[in-house]
């Protein structure tokens, strides 16, 4: 399989390079680290919401650096957690005197090294909360994971709890908006291809021409279930049922939808999936405040897409409204 | 090859209903066409800047629809040029009584059908102007064109134009601009795959597990070289030293620079080009003044990117710079 890299060593690296080269305004990289931080970090005054995990999840995270949103990004080798030492060396630097966010999605080695970090930060008197991310309906343990994994519905976390900090929130106040958002929000995904890691260079998993995989994770983990390769409306009623099962929704319920792609699926494809899911929402009574659609949280070249469904109230509404300046997200 | 489509005979139509459904706030459907306009279209006492071509090249045109950019894009199916009542009928939707700049990608369908449409428009009593982007540097002569082809440049036309409508220019300072940034863009392109079309369901050309086509353009036509697969490295410096031979640029020139994802390429490799771009360009003398990754221009699920370098002075960089409030770009 053909990538646009240089080798599997480097490419992390490289790209990090190449988006601090792309976006200087928006990012500098901490020295000797793959910590990608807001380039006027630290903030001084505001609360600091950070994130980070293995590669391959393009733009995430640190396309989402800037006003707003994510105050630091850790970026560990591809679908491979960071180290406990570059979380804290994070963690410190945007520190600007009001506590930081850790905003984890749930993969074992993402929590405990967030974990150390967080104990070793706090020994240096800097104030840490963490939020864990848990949005993915179709397991409860998998590969990489005790409970549910945390995928798209993630970046929903970084907006909200981002703006709550941008707009002076404490610590306490931040922490609350992303727990908030995690408490309403579920995601379910599939595959039509697995994906290919810089490293293995070919399939981590195969997957039949006629097949796909439901439930699939953004690790290159396979999903739960293989089924025939069906329309894009039987696949999109699939996931969006069992999402809308997961949350158990009232009636008039207003809800911002993202419909994800993998990373290798067209746009094109995307909007034939959103048309089908706003469908399914009026269908069940549900209405869509806002609708995302595009490449949030990928897994490198993967083709498939997933849907994330996430109620709101006004609070969380104005939240995702506010002012976002990013590479990758701006409002 | 898989798809995430209903058929292909409905992917187009579905594809606009899945971005009005999306996007209601930005764009409309012009009831019986493939048309998409700005939601608010038309905007009164203001050039309406068109453009609009075959599909398959999202998020060209439809997500630029908004303040600061489009009026209108008219989808044809994928690959194939709209017809001329297509386009006139978006004309005379978006005129607001100051004239219509339509920017038409160098396709022999789409010149003829904008052509033809423009005629039409003018008999109505719209003045209508044509600007033709012919950014692609690899070919004279193509498949599907009489000279070079429009491809991602283009997106610094729609970006241009459109500021200088919302700036309140006239219809010759809005085609002046235009044409600006037509005669200082360069662009060419390289796939690692082919692109597989809803209708075909399998690759427009073959490609060997080790080889690359340079100087592709994004309607599935080969390139004009095929080559064995190298580093991005050396991919980028070939695309980046054609493009600034073309472009013949003086030492301390300020440019745009463009690293386009075909659709099928993720972010992460992406942005390992923009890094060698980058070094070019130093190496070059040139300075960039802003960088843009991502997919702007697509052709379907093509892996593969490509490279464009547009020199700007002060108003294009004003212009670039100003507000544009898109699904697809928002500054």
């Amino acid at each position: 399989m053909k990538k646009l890299i240089n080798s599997p060593e480097t490419v992390v690296d490289e790209m990090l390079d190449g988006m601090v080269a792309a976006h200087p305004e928006y990012v500098r990289r901490l020295e000797g680290t793959q910590v990608l931080v807001r380039a006027d970090a630290p903030v001084d005054g505001a609360v600091a919401v950070v994130s980070g995990g293995g590669s391959g999840h393009e733009p995430s995270h640190a396309g989402y650096l800037g006003e707003g949103m994510l105050a630091g990004a850790a970026a560990g080798e591809v679908f491979t957690s960071p180290t406990a030492d570059e979380f804290e060396a994070m963690i410190r630097e945007v520190d600007g005197g009001e506590g930081v966010l850790c905003v984890v999605k749930n993969y074992e080695g993402d929590v405990m090294n967030f974990d150390t970090a967080a104990e070793m930060a706090e020994m240096e008197g800097v104030e840490v909360r963490q939020v864990v991310v848990d949005d993915d309906v179709a397991v409860e343990d998998s590969l990489y994971t005790s409970g549910r994994r945390g995928v798209a519905g993630t970046v929903l976390v970084h907006k909200c709890a981002g703006a709550k900090a941008a707009a002076g929130g404490s610590l306490d106040e931040v922490a609350e908006v992303a727990e908030k958002v995690v408490d309403n929000v579920g995601t379910m995904g599939t595959a039509l291809t697995s994906c290919v890691t810089p490293e293995k260079g070919e399939p981590t998993f195969d997957l039949g021409d006629d097949e796909i995989e439901l439930g699939i994770g953004i690790h290159g983990e396979p999903g739960v279930e293989r089924t025939e390769h069906t329309s894009a409306d039987e696949i999109t009623e699939h996931l969006t049922e069992r999402v809308l099962e997961d949350l158990d929704l009232d009636d008039g319920q207003e809800v911002v939808t993202i419909v994800n792609g993998m990373g290798g699926t067209p746009l094109m494809e995307l909007y034939v999936v959103n048309r089908r899911l706003q469908e399914l929402m009026d269908d069940h009574g549900l209405e869509t405040w806002d609708a995302w659609v595009g490449d949030y949280m990928t897994s490198l070249d993967m083709m498939g897409c997933s849907v994330t469904v996430c109620a709101v109230d006004d609070e969380l509404k104005e939240l995702l409204a506010a002012p976002a300046d990013t590479p990758a997200l701006t409002r």
